[in-house]
């Protein structure tokens, strides 16, 4: 089941670390931990395999895949001997990805886009590709009457002028090139009634939002832990430090609102109440993509008791994201083989603002993924 | 549905914070925070209600309730407003507190613990008793050929001598006494062949061992999330700093051994794998009962990248332990009024070395309490 | 040498803990911890004994000190005992505040300021009277021409309207009444060319700003250690979460400016040069006066190898400050008594940012203060 | 000024460590980062450069400097550029190390290492040569009446049997070539009157003992603080989590107990009193070089308010220490051009646990040590 991976953002580090990740694997130099289709209850046979990924992407940036990775390397987000082992396969790589078109209308760039996917499916040969968005986090967007029907937002489209944001922009290419789409970002993507319309139409599957890498990932397990205990928590204040390209583009206020809110959400859903505090994102270039999170928890017990729980999280974001974005493909490749069309509500566990009424704890989002699974299977 | 909550070491932190909550809570001086069976989820008609419960017990010390609470107020245990507003019942309390018989031979000791327990029930019209073991934790102790039947202990028990540690003792006189029995603490208790087989033969349930109050019960959440994510965890090392009478107490390396043990078994049980580094146990009077807690875990990720988290926990033990008391008498006494025997696998939640095959995620140990809970209902 | 301290926020926090504690020092209900002028190496028979001080002060709240004690003790603050055992002194301490007096011109507002000042010295008997402000930080506060010498400014405040901060119009009084100043908070305070001139005319000494009692405290010896082993410090990232009034009033972005502006100098100050990394402040109504900061540091060693270091310090605000409010006065009373005049840049050891071109190392700035001391001894 | 460093430990982290970075610092590959003899304040013409060390060294692991650079680089201790760019010179550096001598005495032994530290500065045309001991931790060591005098000593020593433990064995034949000797372990080494006696025979300078490179680094600049601002410590407890091989070595619990020893003494002499707690080190192989320590200090300040920090840090072991030996072969060499004998105790910054009566308090022993500097300079 040969299978495409079309990224929007394919020069960024996500991506990059993605697709030489897959290739190493392929070649047998690392073992495939952080994938979680990987572990023994994920595994299926209806699930594409490591080996059957193809990729491609657009991106805005120029930058070689050999700087890129150079970078990477230098950062310590790619360990220098895979990613020397596979240097040889950057060239081919980069022969797949494509600059973003431009044109008078969004449509006409829609249709550029989807040109683009249909093209690399032809060529490559494959079954299907999965479009999946790992381009810098926008900000805030404020939908419009033209975003409340297809009709509408084709017609308006149509004339000159930006009336989507890009993530919802490539979410309307892809479906038009009747592929199912992935926003791995905070950003806008699917989270418009037209596009939502469009994917049910095209009887599309579509999965997001905002891969859940660090912090929230904790919180997850963390909150529904004073749940379960009947502990109630009065603060839970969070600061991020990071770096990198999205900690650069996380500099820019309006991209971080976008961000702080998906980071909290997982608080009142778990808890039932929103605690007090905030999570506080801050650029400091010198840290990379070596994320800091520091988490300060401070909670009521019997008879009021109050104590405190505090956390401090150093991980690497892109080696985080990378093999759930190889997980995200193949789970949502194979959803789309087995007909599922609408959200995959049951990818929450991958997603910090999952779509839909979700479980918010991670041990109840993992029993969902592992009963979609072997739903697949069944199919 | 009056149930007698029967306490070994009941002039101790966790017993009197107990008793004093419960006073408390019945008198709606406080919201039962820390009371699992308190959850909407866990409620259940077939519980005994929080206003039902009535203590007595044992303790080899006879320092007063008076005096206890005083000091568990300065220490910031038990905040000083409903501390002053229960101290009228401290005398009633206390007049259920019986001293440790002592007799030639270990056979008539138990004989007379469950005279007290016998009695208690009775003087106070009770339905049933059950004895929570929350007394000292013992030594490390090996069992020999006297254990292996009942027929074998209590010959050996009829001689002078003692054939079985303290908590082994209590237990045996619970089940004499036809009363269920709960371990809280990481002793022996009913974990010797001959003890099961009384059980057995009296038809009683029992429930252990060591009540997860602190830092196994982070590890019981973070555990099973790098397990999900497929996250190699490399060292996860942890140090426990505590004062308090179970601190000096643990300031013994042997008892100490008895509870690090069961402090790491987690790990095992939830990666699959005993990751390096020991749970190290101090004992620093200044601290008193607000135990803190540091762990460090470092972990691999995709392509072999090494992260790290740190967490530090700052709880109050015996606030934290109370309630479960609470929670455990209750749930045993329902399980005892509906039949059940043996040991009560689905109280794993409440435990950091639960008895039986059982699950040690937190969130798999929650769904079974549930579900027991939900079966005693329809019982 | 019976010394008055008139204190600018005087129902504050602080303040009231200054108050308080200082009469529960002199009943010899608690030993002199957090006051560093009871330290062996600063003890002179220059200062005033503490059992010396009279306190009075403005505010513009009129919470009774009853109300706040009770408060501060319900906040872990003020501990219980003391508090009580003082319980029968705030009366007599209460009557000795004063409501911030209001006229058509900030130069009878001033007037009437020295003249409540000057009133509470003579009918105290005092030999002279410190005015120390301990009220709500100001808003960042820009100077114009009228603050360009004594002449213009005192023109400017005899028509209506607002020429002066409130820091500044209290400085101004304080001088006007022939009275040192000390600034214990970030504000405008004596930083105007024409206080400073007015001080020098009227032969007064002065000190400031904003006292170091917790995260900046802690940078001004760990930056220095990091500078003596020549370690290049890269990042440098902290979060302060704080309550209470001092918090609530810092939820105001302006304040908070001007907090965060002098928590950071002392890191070029030490280092040579600023690293990456801010210090940022949130208001979390539920830590009150227990602040938590924490703090990130990275930094390179031999060949570059990359190193870091975190901290959490969780320290009670008001307490760290009241004891030195005490050494505040008695030292700038006995520098008044000695005849010192203009900036005491000796006291830099007290503040965040201090006066003038001073160590900001805290050891360097411990053997200025002791051999000032030791200077007022001989003089 | 040619300078010989001969190195007791030679194929040790970090004695390679110093010897690689030297040379890539001579060859102008990274800044001296971590070198204080570097910094403005302690640049001295009375102390050779850094181009002027020679290195050579005992070892009784015959490991090639080649395979455990590799190692070095592997475990992230040394960058991978600078010990790529340095490959050439390790045969160079190779050809000056030793086999450790063996014979029927400890006086014939010390004899022939003498004689190789003779050789090797007579064929190198050194000035002098300073011997340093980096080699492993040794266990706690019971001095008797042998090590009462030199004369004892040596008579003892002309019998088969180990009268000194390594360490000291190493002082002896230092100086018997005539050298000085610095201690950078916690073992005994020139702490035996024998050997003091030795000393100032032989007109010799010598320094130790226990490089303060991490935790114990930060205690000496917090403990002050502390100090300075009257809060009294009340628990200060440590763990420090570290793998290498110092930390197989010191699993070994006899080794261990020599370096906790040294470990705690900084806040007695800083503090005046010892607060509760103690440091704990645990052996984790996964952690190798890159130590992580973590430390907990409870405090009470004004009115006894409770209070707390804590901190961790996680520092490359070796990184730190090898400039360090740098700094110490440099400033002895330079003492003893200047005739200096016995304890160097002006360098007492540099040690954990140094000689003599000095200050513990970094702000102090930096004091001493640049004024020793100066005082170089003017003989
Ligand atoms: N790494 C994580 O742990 C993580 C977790 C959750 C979400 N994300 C999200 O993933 C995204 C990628 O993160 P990253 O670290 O790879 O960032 P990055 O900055 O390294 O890469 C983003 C790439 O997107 C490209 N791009 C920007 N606008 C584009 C456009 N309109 N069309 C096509 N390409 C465009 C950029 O040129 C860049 O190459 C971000 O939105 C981030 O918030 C990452
Ligand atoms: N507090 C927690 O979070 C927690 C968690 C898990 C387990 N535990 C276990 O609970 C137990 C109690 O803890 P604590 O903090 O209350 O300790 P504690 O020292 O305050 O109380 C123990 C009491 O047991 C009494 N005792 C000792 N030996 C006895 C005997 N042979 N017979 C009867 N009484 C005896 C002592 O006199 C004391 O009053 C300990 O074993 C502890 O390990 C506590
Ligand atoms: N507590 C510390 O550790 C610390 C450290 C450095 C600086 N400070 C500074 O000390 C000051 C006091 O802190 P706090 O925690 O006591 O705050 P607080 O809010 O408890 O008290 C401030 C008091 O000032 C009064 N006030 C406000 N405006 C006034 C005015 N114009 N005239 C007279 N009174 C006025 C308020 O009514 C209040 O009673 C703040 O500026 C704070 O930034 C405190
Ligand atoms: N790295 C630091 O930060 C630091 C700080 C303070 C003290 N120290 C001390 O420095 C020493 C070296 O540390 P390391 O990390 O390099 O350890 P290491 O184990 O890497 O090196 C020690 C070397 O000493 C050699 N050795 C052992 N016994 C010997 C003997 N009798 N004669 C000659 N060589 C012998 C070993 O073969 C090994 O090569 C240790 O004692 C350590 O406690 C290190
Ligand atoms: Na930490
Ligand atoms: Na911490």
């Amino acid at each position: 089941m040969t299978t495409g991976v079309w990224l929007i953002g394919a020069r960024g580090s996500v991506a990059v670390t993605s697709m030489v990740g897959a290739t190493a694997l392929r070649a047998g130099l690392a073992e495939p931990l952080g994938c979680v289709t990987e572990l023994p209850e994920l595994a299926s046979p209806a699930l594409p395999g490591l080996g059957d990924l193809v990729f491609g992407g657009h991106d805005i940036s120029d930058i070689t895949l050999e700087k890129k990775v150079e970078n990477l390397v230098a950062a310590g987000v790619l360990p220098a001997r895979p990613a020397a082992a596979v240097a040889d396969k950057l060239d081919g790589l980069q022969r797949e990805l494509r600059p973003v078109p431009s044109a008078e209308t969004q449509l006409e760039v829609a249709r550029l886009v989807a040109q683009d996917i249909d093209d690399f499916r032809r060529r490559r040969g494959l079954e299907r590709v999965v479009v999946v968005n790992v381009s810098s986090t926008e900000p805030l967007f404020t939908a419009g009457p033209a975003h409340e029907s297809l009709s509408a937002l084709s017609t308006a489209m149509g004339t000159p002028g930006a009336v989507l944001p890009p993530s919802s922009l490539y979410a309307y290419a892809a479906f038009l090139a009747g592929c199912p789409f992935v926003d791995f970002t905070p950003s806008t993507g699917t989270r418009l009634r037209a596009l939502r319309e469009m994917a049910a139409e095209a009887g599309l599957p579509y999965a997001g939002h905002d891969g859940k890498t660090g912090e929230t990932l904790v919180k997850s397990v963390l909150a529904p832990m004073f749940a379960m205990r009947h502990l109630r928590v009065r603060t839970w204040a969070g600061t991020n430090l990071l770096g990198g390209g999205d900690g650069a583009n996380l500099a820019d206020p309006a991209a971080r609102a976008a961000k702080s809110g998906s980071k909290q959400r997982v608080l009142a859903e778990t808890l039932g109440y929103q605690p007090q505090g905030s999570s506080h994102i801050e650029y400091v270039d010198d840290i990379g993509d070596f994320k800091t999170a520091w988490d300060l928890i401070t909670f009521s017990g019997f008879l009021g008791t109050q104590m405190r729980m505090e956390f401090s999280w150093h991980g690497c974001d892109s080696a985080l994201a990378a093999p759930l974005i190889l997980d995200l493909a193949r789970l949502t490749a194979a959803a789309h083989a087995a007909g599922r069309t609408g959200p995959l509500t049951d990818l929450a566990f991958f997603f910090k603002d999952p779509i839909g009424e979700v479980p918010h704890a991670l041990a109840d989002q993992w029993a969902r993924l592992a009963a979609f699974v072997r739903g697949l299977a069944h199919d």
